[in-house]
């Protein structure tokens, strides 16, 4: 059972914008690498296409909170944890470090609330329960750690 | 004095993803292609590098719920509303819809709040006051138009 | 038939850099998009999933020159021209000016080299001739317009 | 004396498109991020801010062909070779393996030359010779490594 995972990546170029800092949109792009590397961590994929439906967990709500800047070739800690889990939905928690600042500084809190889905044959989502064998590996993390 | 603004795009296949969808992130992008050209509709830039020292409007909270999926080539109308106006703070809500779907339909619907900042010479940001004459063109939406 | 499409677009903030400049990958998205628009002015999607089996063009060979940067609003005209068509293939030159500048400039030169493929029901993708009606309506462009 | 880098990365979902494969644009951000790596790996940044006048290595030609597809969580290695060195100018030849393949495959080759500037204070550009005790740590690579 597992309520949080841990992932670093370094700042890239292309990944700033002309205020010298890490584009804002790029935030969710890094929560959505670690939830990614969370399922992988548990033996799973989010793309079950092998499945009949094949499945997936598009967003239904995200958000971030912004504290500080990150630049080019810092190093970013992405800590998620599960803050919420129900039969069709995960809700994970993100806060990110700047591990390169001395010492490191939380620069951004976020929230990534997805629901499983079924992929019909003419391309239309249905909401679904969480694929039982997944959703035993996962547990919402205990309260101090959301706070 | 102004409090909406609606800008049209189509949506481009790079902002897809391989769920055939675009990409969650890309909504953040389009709301501040609407937050630009809105300012741009008044007469300025959101970056005002020209003035000393140089202002930006850095983001501090975003967020946005999903309601409906994009595609590629779909036409999206991305309505920015002002909700909250502040001496520092602007805070925008997006309203998205598809125009190609029939009838169109909300997708998604969003929230930028932005604060103003100096940026010192050392890079270092410290927010301050709205210049008067940006504020004097921008008011809040009314009440009505935000629910 | 056509052999040249025209788009213009307002560098947006999110393709900038923390070199204060367009990102040279944004190029090649401001590439596809003008070839994507001339698909369109031709009656026709690049992305075929209607037929059967489903068409598409994936790229095997780009390239780029960048002779001057491009910076956040400025205003770029995408100037596409056939450069090469032939039975599964076709060759696109594109010369990138900024209207912004005074006077306009050129600031980069590109090609992209698509070929028609059908994606088959595992996957995989077999190279096959271009649908004569699209065929029909695109001619290469004069020598002296690609020089 | 260095003339090659390898690097590994696992494709993202939000770097592919909605044809199920990674959008080619971003094989050309895998080329960059392994050349900061490469410059990592030499113990420099290729943004030299802390220098007077700053430089930098904007790109002056770019080129990619694609041979085969990269999808969602395949593991790519991008191997960076030196194919020139000059006084101003450095280029790179990039081999992309997909090593979740099996057997591993090249997905694509690509070439990326790079001119070496000083940022002037009004935001110009200005070719430059590469500082010295960079040049030194960098050599071409033998010609049967870029067959």
């Amino acid at each position: 059972m597992a309520y949080e995972f841990k992932l670093q990546r370094r700042v890239e170029f292309s990944e700033t914008d002309a205020a010298g800092i890490v584009h804002f949109s790029n935030f969710f792009r890094y929560m959505e690498s670690a939830e990614h590397a969370f399922f992988r961590s548990l033996g799973y994929s989010v793309m079950m296409r092998h499945l009949d439906p094949p499945l997936g967990f598009p967003r239904v709500h995200v958000e971030c909170d912004f504290k500080a800047p990150l630049r080019f070739e810092d190093l970013v800690e992405i800590h998620l944890l599960v803050r919420e889990k129900k039969a069709k939905v995960l809700s994970y928690l993100f806060k990110f470090h700047n591990l390169t600042a001395r010492p490191p500084v939380e620069v951004a809190r976020g929230i990534c609330t997805v629901v499983c889905v079924a992929h019909g044959p003419d391309g239309q989502l249905t909401s679904t329960r969480i694929p039982r064998e997944i959703a035993d590996r996962i547990q919402e993390a205990p309260a101090e750690l959301l706070a």
